[in-house]
């Protein structure tokens, strides 16, 4: 066992025939995880396994012979599917008793009157009381079930109930502390994410590579995560020592991808209402393809009221014309989608509403409906006001439901570089036709 | 090697730093279980590790002794951080080599003309194309970064891209196919999913004991699973001599739940998507509170345009005037959250479009806006046609994003009983108005 916070090895094991048949998706673990982190204690890898005596029993042994800490979560209810108790005493050779204080626990939350007349309910409830005998008690503030910390060969394991509201009180209230006591801890690591779109990860990669001096990596880790729309870039350190580097890195990453970073940590919708309430502008959108996506993040948020006045899902190329006035010659001359067509979407959505800024999207998001000319995946971007009318052509060949988060992506960057008068020819890996201009 | 579906290991390995810190939610995995258990391949476990080198060749290492099968996601991009393959071929003992139909791959989707004019990129990119020898390429129909397949000890291994929409096209496509082919399997497993709307999860528990014998139930596995809005009753069997059991308690259960039951496996927008359709009805949408998220989730179905017509996300109340000619007095007298301002949103938008019919909603979503007459979470709902519209009060309060989710399917559901001519009386469990009626 390490007796130093930044070498301490941590997994953890998820319980539940549920979790592994992809009946539920475990959010479980991200809390865990997320808490964790934040305390300096990364976790090293999640294990995930079935309700089955001999799945957890093999688990438990493999993580306990690795890990100077291992967290179990799941399977201390009260149901015939409930082993992780049982499995706890086999692996580390104890015996499973009633344990008298989980059992004052229970009696309190019930009663001890309303467990004497439910003689049934009562047997199957006090299963919950039965603990390996060697294990230290880990209190439940707001649920049944009562986790426990046992020794297993080298490691501390801390078994939780599965219950999300259950585990979370007690990681914070009492496993947290626990292990902070164990290993006398501070809290260390420290972490940026700065999220950018416009530009390429690997376009990305080469700016750093060719401007920021290696031995910086020593001291600051670099992680990249692809997006669907976007790159999150993280910056983290695990020495306190090392913050000013961070700090330095940071300004000089900004420098780098100026324009290009629309965040730290906020989503581009996110981004995009924090910018139209700080320009008090307020908003329209005319959307064929997207379809109400657009609109649909950004109402998603607090506070959108603030900024957005109307949307218009102007589907049919009747809706076009009825309500945002395109005439019906230009979509017989150009096409619903064209450039012309845009610009009249975006004009006639201005017109309508009296707002101070328009988003307008018109494409094919198929699987139908491509030509030859303008095949599935074409989109026109119109966006401004009515004095300065800007246009984009795109084609993002995608699922038609990635196409439209793509497509409605790109849109809010363009709105985005527009409110900052920023380049708006940014790069989008998924546009072709951008790409080209690598 | 087991020649046996039923008896087949598999086991799934993640690897990514964004999945063990809990930057992001695994939902990858959750789609490979779904997708797996319906081909008769249960996962057995899941292990997640991070991106360094050994933790991949360790958990590689783990579950290649002890599985049949693995399926590996992530780790096969062109930056620094994904090692996947060079792991594969270090595990393996292959030797890591540039694969000639990989690069093929990726010239044909970048052009060779793009890659030689860009050889800092190229160089990166052409990481995609580093393969170990013994492996077999699995084809990407819809990104850069091909899969291999490779045997380590006794188990095959599949290693997919983490990209979402790229890991499912290559499961579909060309992983499932290839373990199919290799075990000779038959999917024996028969699954029937029936999703239920305006009834809760233990009333629908307590028709079912009551109207259909327990001995059916040896044979017929049951399973619920609430959805946010939803209940899905999961009727499965495991023999095939089962299989006309299975479908005369289908039809039992179809006959109790009448109405309740709005598919076998379609969503509440397909379902209403599809309705339409076979009315021959074309619908509008007039939302202020859910901001478009109806007619995005419309709008993301294929064949949307057959049967939408226009949405109109009124948000402002100067926008229910101006585009759904809702009136001022009105407005003012009653409050934009109220049953006449519902009606005339909903007749406002059947008029501006000429469709046939209409659904119009208009709520608080918080977290702000509520009073102690009307609190966050009153919603009315208003549908039908220019001759009979009808309006429906509901109190959901739930977090924004939820709130709007819970209201559209409401909302569909109600569109849905419309169109069917179904009591519209349906009781939402999220609605504390109509719970009340329990």
């Amino acid at each position: 066992m390490q007796e130093n916070g930044e070498t301490l090895r941590l997994s953890l094991l998820l319980t539940g025939n549920e979790l592994v048949s992809g009946d539920i998706t475990d959010t479980n673990s991200v809390f865990m995880a997320r808490e964790l982190a934040g305390e300096g204690l990364p976790v090293d890898r999640k294990l995930i396994v079935g309700d089955q005596f001999s799945s957890i029993t093999d688990a438990l042994s493999l993580l306990a012979e690795n890990n100077d800490i291992v967290i179990i979560n799941g399977g201390l209810g009260s149901t015939v599917d409930d082993l992780t108790a049982e499995a706890a005493a086999f692996v580390s050779g104890s015996k499973l008793v009633e344990n008298s204080l989980a059992l004052k626990h229970i009696e309190k939350r019930f009663g001890r009157k309303f467990l004497a007349n439910n003689s049934s309910f009562n047997s199957q409830i006090k299963k919950q009381a039965l603990i390996p005998e060697s294990a230290d008690l880990l209190d439940n503030p707001v649920g049944l079930a009562l986790g426990f910390k046992l020794k297993i060969k080298q490691a501390l394991c801390y078994f939780t109930p599965g219950v999300p509201s259950e585990m979370r009180a007690m990681l914070r209230q009492s496993i947290l502390p626990d292990i902070r006591r164990h290993y006398k801890l501070e809290s260390s690591l420290k972490t940026s994410r700065l999220n950018i779109i416009g530009i390429g990860e690997s376009q990305v990669q080469q700016l750093l590579n060719k401007n920021i001096s290696p031995e910086i990596w020593d001291r600051v880790q670099l992680g990249f995560r692809a997006d669907q729309y976007c790159v999150e870039l993280k910056l983290s350190i695990n020495d306190p020592a090392s913050e000013a580097v961070l700090e330095d890195t940071l300004s000089q990453v900004h420098k780098l991808l100026s324009g290009y970073v629309f965040s730290e940590g906020h989503s581009l919708p996110e981004t995009v209402l924090d910018l139209l309430r700080k320009k008090m502008k307020r908003a329209v959108f005319a959307e064929s393809c997207t379809g109400g996506l657009i609109a649909s993040q950004i109402t998603a948020l607090p506070g959108a009221s603030d900024v957005f006045e109307a949307g218009i899902v102007s589907y049919s190329n009747q809706s076009k014309e009825k309500l945002l006035g395109v005439s019906e010659i230009e979509i017989e001359n150009f096409g619903a989608v064209s450039q012309e067509v845009v610009i009249a979407m975006t004009k006639g959505v201005l017109e309508k509403t009296g707002a101070d800024v328009a988003l307008a999207v018109t494409g094919i998001a198929g699987p139908t409906g491509g030509s030859e000319e303008k095949p599935v995946g074409t989109v026109y971007i119109g966006w401004g006001d009515l004095d300065n009318i800007q246009t984009r052509l795109l084609l993002v060949r995608r699922e038609r439901t990635i196409f439209q988060e793509l497509v409605s992506a790109a849109a809010l960057d363009l709105l985005r570089r527009y409110l900052l008068d920023l380049d708006v020819n940014a790069i989008y890996y998924f546009d072709e036709i951008s790409r080209k201009r690598l």
